[in-house]
């Protein structure tokens, strides 16, 4: 995989979904996530990745899925079978502190919160795209939840859309190793530019 | 997975890239594809599913991968590493029998033809999801190739935009097994509301 | 101008923006609307077309203007004129009654409001194609402010994704007539498939 | 309006519709447009422009209307009033003259043409806004035909997705005074940051 360098004026990092329902002791789907997201130590890595690029004053953007409201599925005549399952767990309820980010990935004044997703990529029906190209942002470091559902869906979009995506492979989790190989080794590596450990993300930033 | 139904006048036929170069004995990436493909008999389990939806008049319709033609990408900042192998192989090159469809899949009068797309979403880019308004289409039968690249991104794409999605397991195909498990196992069943086999899809087109 | 008719399973009305600072004595735009609207009783026109739709039982959707709030376009490198003066203005400030929907057109329950759009297209950047592809909906009946610009880009937009748009002429206003002109008989009988009076739209819904 | 500056590496010219059927003597469109377009000299200041874009070495892109072919629309439930015109009068016909571009304006190596669009806007349904963004571009200097309908909904699309534009307004034609002035000096002051004549893009690119 060639080695990507990230010029700061045109290059963000995008957090996804770190709400307390995914990432939280007592979150809905914390522990079918714990296991891998221990295994290689996600949370503090996506906060590691956080901090590096507050410093390298990148500039941040948070795509998050839909919080769920009462009504929002029942009228629908189509519906995807993840949508399906986020309508029966009500995850990320709205007004509930699962559907709230966890403390330390709160955004920060100038950081840019999208409008929120309704299935995996935070770009489709969002304001993603259009607040990252008026912020002049080409280049994309991705982390956050889960690996092969949000990740997969919203790197497959950022490149569709003419982004360069880099994804950071311990900064993110998922429900088995399975479904973190899917991702990270069979899908990934076609539309990510460049997939990376925490470790060198962190540097090539101080490098920037 | 829950039953589907099809309402024929909303239900449409979905082909991606029945090229030459994939699925012709000569094409291009046929001989990655040829393991997988003769062993679920995808080639004629397409055909099988084409000739159904025609013969139950379903609308059909055919996302086609860019054709590739010299100056493509020399000019741009950004590529994803699967639109780098496309330009790098000259996939479904303009002008040769590799960038032809395949002569049984060839579109007939009143089947519509998308514009084609650069990476891997036959929605991307394009005027597929038009096409399927304009002809008020809501169901989605996918069909071709590549299970973890093309069928898998455009049916991610569909259910973002609303649609509801079926794919044929066994007229799809990939390099490997591990590579049609990721789609078919994995990740697919998150955004198509069934996965089948022709033989399924072909009786529940009859009896539509 | 063709008849159009409604089947009522795929047909919707679309109220746009009729926020207090647009249409309710007090609000910082009414005063330059307000003659405009006085003149051709647009807001009871609005009102007697909502409450006919919800008579009719079409689906009623709600396209609406990004709310102001603080910091939302300082990091911005690029901003069109018209958002410019949005910020200025601090138009339908988040949090104040001009930002609060006039009363008379809350939504209900069922009834379905699509994100903020960021400029003048309730479309762009939005769920609306979303939420509109959910419900079945193909064909659109357009109220709301203003005639220029949000109504005009809403409709050619909603051209160009597919849908089949019904204006009410006097059931929208504008600063001035010139504009009006230029939105009602000048552009959008391009793009409307019909411009109707709310009387007509009246009878045609209570005849559907 | 704010004096809008160049920076050559983020701007693209891009020329709409500079078919023979519009612009050329003979052409289907030609004598409806010719009494504007030949008051302000539009044909030869669209080249003016065209030549100083590519003598500053900006990048140059294509948006095309469709080219109607037989079959388009037939099958089509939803057609806005301005496609219905299209089909009638098989404006820019596949395979004849007047679909063609008129021959000044033909685009040279390393300048790209978007996939064509199916109603005004360059962006709905193409893959302009991708080539845009491979390219690196955010600044838009627009010129070709027609006013209030292909450069108006260009332009309006063009700033709802994030790029700041200019309109060259002796560079396009319509046809009538009162199509034109509904355009420049109603409607794309609310979307173009800059609406200038061709001696003064000249002279700011000349100058850039």
């Amino acid at each position: 995989m060639a080695k990507v360098t990230y010029e700061k004026e045109i290059t963000a990092l995008l957090v996804i979904d770190p709400y307390n329902d995914f990432i939280s002791e007592g979150g809905k789907i914390w522990d079918r996530i714990r296991a891998v997201a221990e295994a290689n130590d996600c949370v503090s890595h996506m906060l590691q990745v956080l901090n590096a690029a507050r410093e390298a004053k990148l500039r941040t953007f948070y795509a998050l899925h839909h919080r769920y409201r009462p009504g929002d599925y029942e009228s629908w005549k189509y519906i995807a079978p993840i949508q399906k399952a986020a309508w029966m767990r009500k995850t990320f309820e709205y007004g509930t502190w699962g559907g709230e980010i966890r403390p330390e990935f709160a955004p920060k004044p100038g950081e840019i919160v999208a409008t929120e997703h309704w299935c995996s990529s935070g770009f489709a029906n969002t304001d993603l795209d259009l607040q990252l190209k008026k912020h002049g942002v080409h280049q994309l470091i991705v982390i956050g939840l889960i690996a092969h559902t949000c990740i997969e869906s919203t790197v497959r979009f950022a490149a569709e859309l003419g982004y360069e995506v880099t994804v950071v492979k311990d900064a993110t989790a998922d429900y088995s190793d399975e479904e973190m190989h899917a991702a990270l080794d069979v899908n990934l590596p076609n539309y990510a530019s460049a997939i990376v450990s925490t470790d060198e993300i962190v540097a090539a930033l101080a490098a920037a």
